[in-house]
């Protein structure tokens, strides 16, 4: 039941005592989120929202999953928490599952709070495995917040910290593929793959191969627009690293637990990683938790070294007994097989209707349940809607698309001159139709600029 | 109910699948742990032993707390998550109750997940706030694992990632006081607090003072070794920041929330930080949970102008309800002042007895329910009872030290030389003198080495 006045005061609090994360605190009005259930949340003014976002590309079996939030109660009446140095039973099982969906040969988990932190120890684990100290990581990317995952991120919110003094010496950024808007005046997909792989060889080449520790990629670059690997980019990136003796780092925090429609990413190339990152889809965020799936031979370093890293919750039962039921839900309801389906045959088609019907539209990119509309000025200089990072009154078109989208109930997530359309993996046929319609709308503002 | 094979099970499965902290992993056989309340954890054979630690000190209220469980479950029930740009009800209590315990001054909290990422994003608004890049730690510290809380730790944590490259080139160090191991050739605390600020201004000075954005301390030093700041060095400190225009970051994710007797460690001196970092004892670690609670001056900095850090789960639902649930139990049941009393009345003249009867025990240190035994060789020449950083058959004295404690049923806390005493804050009397006698008895082993 709507209670205008009970949210009020939850924003009235809100503004007097929390700090907002990459926000200037006095140009936000955070809406109070009264509740939640399956693929939708809503506010306290009675507004309800198709959550296309799966807020931030974490709820991938939705909000408050009946089997999840009853495994979080059991476990909370059990054993909320133990130290990382003991044994525990849901740590060792939430291990085994994670491991049994990874790719061959990675049969161990270190357990971190969350995607930052992952990363940060996976770049620990190829530091020390390799003797190495530098890590590359692409350019339109994002991986963290932490002083070395920002400065790994390549996008605008590693600008401030640098400027400020927060970053990791270490770090270099190369270019990926991107055949839309190619670095490499490719024009097919083949091409930007094997000229971005030249490009990547002849820096490594250059910086000397015997320094990098680390390439670290998103598998499908997520909150930077969706890029897919082109062809053939993935393998090379192995090949690469096999030639140099440089590990290959999958963050897999955003795409990994079925959001492209297989358990990890990488499963859509066939390719190996020696390290995945994990958080968000392990266990849909109900308990905070993120990870390294560590292959055997980088184990096999710290089987008589000290592992020079760790944290206090590490493994924490509540943590991982969330997502022993996360993925079990997953296998028993099909959820991973569901959003491969939903891609192929509801998002990717409908997505690339609407592109015909509107201009603004420059490319639809995506699989699963991960889904980008690259929006344009013109289709032809494929200028970009909005500038990239885009503030203030080069924002408001966005901000209006957005808007719409809200007002017809739907939340997917802007960024720059995206949007992106990123839901729960179960969201069921009508739910999705239901969204496109309400994304439908929001484009016709679009093509209202042009 | 022992169940032995069912702690084997877990235990092989922890050993196949688990990549554990601060670990040679084939050089760790971690204790299987069936269940836990209040003061007690217990393995599958039936052996269970006082938690002198609080596991890795954060278990403040013990473990399992009815009321804390009930209110997890409640909010499980509820809403598990939502992302940190909306506002949400437990988010803004939790800020609320924790902003009012602060010091006056301090009224917002930026939630994080723990520790090491509440100590990245204070040491980031601080150089955003003062546009200055470096920061100033004291050795004998640990802040954390990620790449500039662990360049901040002064303690051999930090050692091989620097070695691998794993550094924030912006950190330095200082000397902090430790009168019982002088480094500034002090015979009385009022001498070592002095001739620490002087040591400190003149690094400043050396470094340049509008280089430096804050100096970071643990108010009271924790896992290496209960260092008590002597009177008149946090007032110092809080002088010399403001001579010389840089922030003072109180790192209280150990320290904070009642450890001392206190809410917030800072109250024993009456010194009022810029920033504070909590975690830990925040909810107890039952949801990982950190954050920064930020003073209305480095506030106003970010009101107009975007701070450059976030996390996806920053203000987690249920990480802020355990909070709400454990910082009203700690009112509702003067949990923080029976750690006052247990400190004041039990565990120091209990500690100073033992020092009295034990050869081995060179100082006690301690107040509250945080407490280390000093140990040594010889009381003459101070030598420590094994070496810094002590490691393989160095280590082995300290080893059978633990060995006998736990014999006796009680787990604490060691650390190079040291024993440290670190038991939940409700921790009853006769718990107390039933640790303090397992205490007795390890010391026994400890002066069979000197």
């Amino acid at each position: 039941m709507p209670d205008p006045e009970q949210g009020k005061a939850v924003a009235a609090l809100d503004r007097a005592h929390v700090f907002h994360s990459w926000s200037a605190q006095d140009q936000i009005a955070p809406l109070p989120v009264a509740g939640a259930a399956g693929s939708r949340f809503w506010d306290y003014e009675g507004n309800s929202y198709l959550d296309f976002a799966s807020q931030l590309v974490y709820t991938n079996i939705g909000h408050q999953h009946p089997k999840v939030v009853a495994a979080i109660q059991e476990q909370a009446a059990k054993l909320c928490t133990i130290a990382p140095a003991f044994a525990n039973d849901k740590r060792a099982e939430a291990a085994e599952l994670i491991t049994n969906h990874a790719p061959q040969g990675l049969n161990r988990v270190f357990f971190t709070n969350g995607g930052a932190d992952a990363i940060e120890n996976a770049v620990r684990m190829a530091r020390v495995h390799t003797g190495r100290p530098k890590v590359m990581t692409a350019y339109r990317s994002y991986h963290g917040n932490t002083a070395t995952a920002i400065t790994m991120t390549g996008d605008p919110r590693r600008w401030a910290n640098e400027s400020a003094g927060h970053r990791d010496g270490n770090v270099l950024k190369f270019f990926g593929p991107y055949l839309y808007r190619s670095a490499f005046y490719a024009s097919t997909e083949a091409q930007e793959s094997e000229r971005a792989l030249a490009h990547l060889e002849q820096q490594i080449q250059l910086e000397g191969p015997n320094t990098i520790a680390a390439i670290v990629l998103e598998t499908v670059v997520g909150t930077n627009g969706i890029l897919i690997p082109p062809p053939g980019y993935l393998a090379g990136i192995r090949a690469l690293c096999d030639r140099y003796g440089i590990l290959y780092i999958a963050d897999e925090v955003m795409a990994g637990f079925g959001r492209t429609g297989t358990w990890f990413a990488v499963d859509n190339w066939n390719v190996t990683p020696d390290l995945i990152a994990f958080a968000k889809g392990v266990n849909s965020g109900y308990v905070p938790l993120g990870g390294v799936i560590v292959s055997d031979h980088v184990h096999d370093t710290f089987r008589n070294r000290a592992f020079p890293g760790g944290l206090t919750y590490s493994g924490h039962p509540l943590a991982c007994a969330a997502a022993v039921a996360t993925i079990k839900t997953m296998e028993e309801e099909g959820i991973v097989e569901h959003a491969a389906w939903l891609g192929e045959n509801v998002l990717g088609p409908g997505l690339r209707e609407l592109a015909e019907k509107h201009q603004s539209v420059g490319e639809v990119r995506g699989l699963g349940a991960f889904w980008a509309l690259d929006l344009v000025k013109d289709r032809e200089t494929r200028e970009m809607f909005v500038p990239y990072a885009a503030a203030g009154a080069d924002a408001a078109p966005m901000n209006a698309v957005m808007a719409e989208a809200k007002k017809h109930g739907v939340w997917p997530m802007p960024h720059f001159n995206r949007l992106q359309i990123t839901p729960p993996l179960n969201l069921t046929e009508d739910e999705a139709r239901e969204g496109l319609a309400g994304i439908d709308a929001a484009l016709t503002v679009a093509d209202s600029y042009l």
